[in-house]
């Protein structure tokens, strides 16, 4: 499958290199290639510059925010929750067009100090936001409960078994999500419902943000147990 | 050990029961007490009147929300979230001073139709306003996680491996919760931090109220896989 990630931080490159080892056509989409295979100094968590990792993922492309878009028959948006007007303007919504959007993104106002709080109101979500502007996409939430290492192989938590949400209004967009995340190695995936149960996950950040704190890792899941 | 709780619904009842069977002295606390013995009808999800519900626990005093206060060691607010203020005022602040406050409550807009949206905003929560109403009680959040069924018996779901957590400011406050939890049967209590914590596990409940639409049934709750 053709596969578009927008975003090359920790989120993005940790979806398509695994996307990439699973046989899928990956291409993450940046603002500004250019400017992104030019960096040669480490993020503010220490990440590599992407040049660096892409050297270690020859087969995963970049390209710009609507490139990416127009590559993947899948979008994934593993950008940052507050830049997601400026990620929508510069994907150009006739480039998911009837697409799966995956939102892996959660709305955190990083301007605070930590705990970061939510950006949206109690009454709205990230998701929902994206998807009023590009009525068009097929908008799914899933993943944005768990750290980047766990999206992809959540058996690296207490054997796998936890759980993890989906919200969307299509039905299709969701099953093929809910395939994508069984070949990541998802078990117990639980389908909310419409797009506005998205609320409850990304309200979810509030208490997983705090056991961060706690915990002192972000290797933890929640399972749903019943 | 006596015990204050404040409230008279089906939280209040079920914490009540529990804890009159574990050996405590409970009495719990409600508007008007003429009024609450009096009423004949179920009320408006089908449980008997507080008087035939009496019946059956002999032991359970029954007081004004003041009268209540003062007669716990700990008091335990099980009351309509959205009620506090009135509640607060009822309780009359010197009857808290210096003791636990277990806020079990969650802060729910019932006015809007169901799934109900917190009455707070993403950076506060109703144990704070409540810790701020009240700034000699020694407040403590807990259980408002799960049905009331589930608090005063966690092996009722899952065999009880699942997750509760604490938030408050004073250490010695939260470890006479956490054994009181302990008495219950709970042996995973994760202390969250001081009272502004309390808005991850509030917020929790947007996510629970739709599992709820999902699972069809209140019996379940959140591990902590880790």
């Amino acid at each position: 499958m053709k596969v578009g990630i927008l975003g090359t931080a920790t989120v993005g490159r940790t979806l398509a290199a695994r996307l990439g080892q699973l046989g899928h056509d990956v291409m993450n989409g940046t603002r500004d290639p250019k400017a992104t295979q030019a960096r040669s100094d480490a993020d503010m968590y220490g990440n590599p510059p992407f040049r660096i990792w892409s050297e270690d993922h020859p087969d995963i492309g970049l390209g710009s925010f609507a490139e990416a878009a127009a590559h993947g028959d899948i979008v994934i948006n593993a950008t940052a929750g507050g830049a997601y007007l400026e990620v929508v303007r510069l994907v150009g919504e006739g480039n998911l067009e009837g697409k799966v959007l995956l939102d892996v993104a959660n709305p955190l106002d990083t301007s605070q100090g930590m705990p970061p709080p939510l950006l949206m109101s109690n009454t709205d979500s990230l998701a929902e936001q994206i998807q009023r502007l590009l009525p068009g996409a097929r908008v799914v939430k899933s993943l944005n409960t768990v750290n980047a290492a766990v999206m992809v192989d959540p058996g690296r938590v207490g054997g796998g078994d936890h759980s993890v949400f989906l919200s969307g209004n299509d039905a299709d967009a969701k099953a093929t999500v809910a395939d994508l995340l069984r070949s990541f190695g998802w078990t117990d995936i639980i389908d909310l419902g419409d797009i506005t149960t998205a609320r409850g996950p990304e309200m979810l950040l509030a208490v997983w943000l705090r056991l961060l704190g706690v915990l002192r890792t972000p290797m933890y899941n929640f399972k749903v147990v019943r």
